[in-house]
């Protein structure tokens, strides 16, 4: 398996050079951009004071994605889902998993009748991008938190721990980590992992398209997130501060 | 452990009643009447000879799935989307994870220039919509598959293994199989596991809905979606026969 | 006369084999479904306590119905209008019929302000979907008031008679009843015919594409209607118990 | 019945002052302004080269009817079905009507492979406008094909007899010709009947909304449709010279 | 610059034949057919008592603008907005500018919470819509105000001046007055001038496709549009009488 | 008229700090992020081989735009086109007023049949969002033509000059240059100049959102406008080095 070289050339178990840029929008109540390599996302939080309908009335806040692609992100154009009409199931899939992720350690009654909006928009894409996602939008949602505070609209602190995301696969029968776009397309399986900074885990999407993976490839694929998770986690607290 | 009973007091390893019911539709090339206990999911293939237009010439065919539920297949009625004029997330969500894991067992190359689609409607819903989709749309695939032998279309057999899926799930702590709505509803993680006939992995998603989960407990997870799985199995080749 | 043969070998004033099956759904209010011959309409009813918004405050209710059909109801896989996110014509247009049936036999004032949607999805298509509809809708439409009834919401019974329907037609020049899809598709006139159980008419849709049909045709094809739906009726009898 | 007086104190076999004028569009094969009273409908004929695409090799051409009305073409404006994105169930159930009953008297064989669209637009509305809309887009289908004869596109005529259309129904327990809007909206029983010149029927659709009707009163009703046809045929004669 | 001939003969400076004719709908707070030459446009005006939700409480009114035009009243039909499902790019610009130039010239404090919506539909078109839609809106803006003041719902007149709009451009080199569409689609650059009846600009579009003009020849232009839009606010004068 | 102070300090004819960066897109055939200030707009070429169905065999390549503003650009979040399902009539009225704009500069002939899309995403907004992707958008023009030439695709150079806006305004009476947010949304008028790097117009869109002006307010404007595209037409120069 050491013979396996990476296109990248890195290491199995090497992210790609992550920053998280704060300060990068003038409006919104937290901004991060989060850059994992070539994959750039722009991750804006928004407090609005209007929770969805269903939540009227119940003391409790919500945190809540959306997700897009601006249309060169990626090597060939993708049409703007503003001018299909719709958008596609793949963005729908993604913004639910950032919703998830983030309230996964949220503690939405600390929130009070209050919705965090997290905004992913991705400027260019190499993979991962909806990893790069959630791990940044948790540097804009603890500034939207802290925003709260110093408005003293909350009292106490709503986020639980710290979240963070990665995609490890299988790329000629070895588990590395953190996949670019030469990887992933050629990928016999792929994973994303989110998890805590205590390190358990939130959610696991593990794919095979056209193939299958096996418990102890899961298994590597965990410990290499695991590792990783840890690293995007220090990251967060220094963006943070 | 042994304190908790599950609401439909089923052992914390036991699937509901488990019926693939064929002969359910008089014009599609496969269908079956998938039933695990009071989910309902009516399943059939159609043969298609117009395959998406990135594929053509290529030699190769496709296997897709579509999915909807009845307004009335839940307990409150559901708004029809064909009414609402766009599909949710969570149906575009839910076919996208049937066709994969249907493809994962199909040689495309063996199907030639044909594009077979699933239709997985739920009559009635009382948790695992998909993974019963999933497990009575590989029936409908596999009558298809006889199908397209019968007329002499297809030379080599086009499916490389069973494909079933089950979601187990934490409830009050306890991994159990088969979550039904009462126990999906309240359990504290849920994954969904795709395996083979063999017993490999096609897919996992396992989520913590405002929770998390221990490596330890997804892997009490997988051992419980294994033996459900076999079983399952079981039931598609009595069904296909 | 006498030498025109029906597809189906049927005489002329006979109906396909009718079953109206009720406990279908363990959700609805009303649940009925609706065999003719290979025709299957499956139809709920849900009660709702919100009324259109034209009619707050009115205190009557409202009787309205939705109608779809699954992609491989028909022999050619029909596209799914959730997927092409709007309904057809046809659709809206048969869902129109149906609410105005079921009207025509309900007080409304005797509902007080609560809606009955009936859902009719067709399971399986050879002709006559929407005259199956309307007679299995009717029995689902019954079950939803005796429910309201056994609740206490309503004190009189609303519906003030049965009504039910039936497609006759002409077919090679000899009117007959209830036409299949055989039959139908090459009709020179087709004709829907509504009646309550006192024989009065509710509705009369009669058409001839490509054709024209006489005031004598039209009779001939009423007084199939009125021994058709007199069966209908008797089997609704049946069903409501 | 004698003491029933009409709001337009119209005989009950009256129809409204009727007029089909000619000549009101520049660009048009066919155009004709249909005035039944205060209904004032703009129909124009196109014809296109181009039939839909199941219809392509056959040798035989098509036509079809859109229909609209004008945001303030009805007492209380309407919103305008462009700025909401789709069109009713009333607007696409009108206008396959208009389609049928043009189609009824029309050898599509004939017209070789060309489509000709009706437009049927309404400027003001006062009941009636689909029956309208048949009789002046007799007259504009008619001038279209004038107009292929001119130039040597078809060399038989394509239209079989004339086709006209008329709403009659029960007011007060009268039958009564030609509803206009005040009358229509508090009619018991409603029917649209479409007849060919020679008084053959090509659409019969009565409604009973709330209400019931009898066959000796369908047949008034048809008894006053056919005097009131035969009036728009000759109506229909004079426009085209 | 002599040399230049018009395809209709007029002289540079002279506008085609205008007609603003009033009373043509019954049922509309004020209604007028601006006709520019072969340019027919039916402008109504209507007042509802339900202002934009942004307006809400405060006091002032509002008028706005929907464009739309019937299928054939261009030379090729072009499509139905109601029937592809969206307004188009130029429909919803020409509705924003026919909006903008009617309340240069309102006192919308003066109108109360009233909104005034002006549906503007062309039914012939041959250059100029959009100038003639503007023209023939204020007057039906106008009846509109006075059908408020007989109803004493204003106390004050809240129109401040007349507007109307012409199309200027160059036509081989020359700058004409009010392009028609043989002009317009072959002229260098075209522009629309709002101006009110003082002679006051309130907006000026000017673009050239695939050209470019100069800041003298804009002048000459707006020269020509002064002049016209002198004479249309005459024609609007004697129009309100 | 000295007494007038802007909001942010500027003279009246001073543009903000405006810089045109290049290489902001790992994947575009050309790509500028323009800032105007806290404007920042990110443009990107694309050249597709496909050109519009309108324009194949002709010979002839098509320049067009996309615009569109990521939710949290605004001071108050936006909802997301995408999510809405349609894009606003601002959106294509920019869009088309780019694709305008550049093609004004575009021997389209040069260019084969090719079409270039611009897409212009705001990243941020105070005001003149336009202007700057205009300015920006032929940064990105210029270098996808270049990439063209470079592969040989072109042997002529196909733009004809340089092409820059920039948006001026009275502002409390005074006509000042490149109106930011603050005093956009107070301006009397507000006129976008799109002018060649010859100082040729391209587009003038002067407009008084409930105020007017005058021609000599309209050649202040002009003038100031003129410098501005100026010094935006070097700064162009530099960019594109």
């Amino acid at each position: 398996m050491t013979a396996v070289r990476r296109p990248s050339g890195r290491p199995a178990d090497a992210m790609r050079v992550v920053s998280l840029e704060t300060g990068v929008n003038k409006y919104a109540e937290g901004a991060c951009l989060a850059r994992f390599g070539d994959t750039h996302v722009l991750c804006t939080a928004t407090v609005e004071s209007r929770v969805p309908s269903w939540m009227k009335g119940s003391g409790r806040g919500w945190v809540t994605a959306e997700y897009g692609m601006l249309p060169r992100s990626t090597d060939e154009r993708t049409d703007r889902e503003a001018a299909r009409g719709r958008q596609g199931g793949r963005t729908l899939e993604i913004q639910r998993l950032i919703g998830r992720a983030l309230r996964a350690v949220t503690r939405l009654e600390a929130l009070g009748e209050v919705q965090i909006k997290l905004d992913c928009d991705v400027l260019q894409a190499d993979g991962g991008t909806r990893t790069a996602a959630i791990t940044g939008g948790y540097v804009a949602l603890a500034q939207a938190c802290r925003h709260l505070q110093a408005i003293k609209a909350i009292t106490e602190w709503p986020l639980t721990d710290h979240v963070a995301a990665v995609s490890c696969g299988l790329y000629r029968g070895m588990a590395v980590t953190d996949l670019d776009y030469a990887e992933d397309s050629t990928a016999d399986a792929d994973a994303n992992f989110v998890m805590t900074g205590a390190g358990a885990l939130v959610e696991v999407q593990a794919t095979a398209e056209g193939a299958t993976f096996s418990e102890t490839e899961l298994m590597q694929l965990l410990a290499l997130a695991r590792k990783a998770t840890g690293e995007l986690v220090e990251a967060q607290r220094r963006a943070i501060g």
